[in-house]
């Protein structure tokens, strides 16, 4: 059945929930699913996910084969994209293809928060080899940025 | 390849298009897709636009076998889901589920501007027959509301 789910200063009406609920390499990020999980959502075959950064924080370095459509929608920050690093703000939209190295950063004083789009059907996330790390690090601003 | 798609005031680094290039009962109506359709995005399975509609505008009112969510990021107005009317507002997000009748009104002094995902394969949209406009109709609200 068709619905809204109201919004309040970035608080929806789902639950906020743990980033991941496993793993390391990430910190202060928060996850709302907004649709495509829910009894009566079956139909939908993408998911719309909003995650928030606090600042200083950052979401894992990862990769996988499905890709992700992300879209600011609030405060600023910068995002690792394989070896190179990138600002965004308000309303920048990023394409994460097929097995790029990604990482987002809340770099600004407010929190970066932003919708992600995915697949509803997809691949678990791959953490970086120290190969890896060492490909992508050959970008000094990109070793200056990466947590892991 | 990744990349990132760059905003400006609701003004993405996209064709600025019509909301539609055929067909009637729409105003007022710009259209951005910002990922989904450009060669080297073809891993994606749904896409992402970006629609605007000027204060006093609307979109078609139609139904389809493929769902749709919204999230809106600028201004106000009112959705018609089916029988009912609902205000929107920043951030809200909508789901349209299938076969829903449905048409979003730029209901403020400023445009209603929102991001709309669909899948990439999807079913053409359907207009309403004077049945169905009869029959959403009953809800005096909706009566008042929709345009076609």
């Amino acid at each position: 059945m068709a619905k809204i789910i109201r919004a309040e200063h970035y608080r929806w009406n789902v639950p906020l929930k743990e980033y991941k609920t496993e793993g390391t390499g990430f910190r202060h990020v928060t996850r709302q699913t907004l649709l495509g999980e829910a009894d009566g959502e079956e139909r939908l075959n993408f998911i719309t996910r909003y995650f928030e950064v606090q600042p200083g924080g950052y979401s894992s370095l990862e990769r996988h084969e499905h890709p992700h459509v992300v879209v600011i929608i609030r405060g600023e920050g910068e995002v690792v994209l394989e070896n190179r690093v990138e600002r965004v703000r308000l309303h920048d939209c990023v394409y994460i293809s097929p097995h790029t190295f990604h990482q987002f950063h809340a770099t600004g004083d407010d929190a970066l928060g932003f919708l992600c789009m995915v697949d509803r059907e997809r691949d678990r996330p791959q953490l970086p080899r120290d190969e890896d790390v060492e490909r992508l690090s050959t970008n000094p601003a990109v070793r200056a940025r990466i947590r892991t």
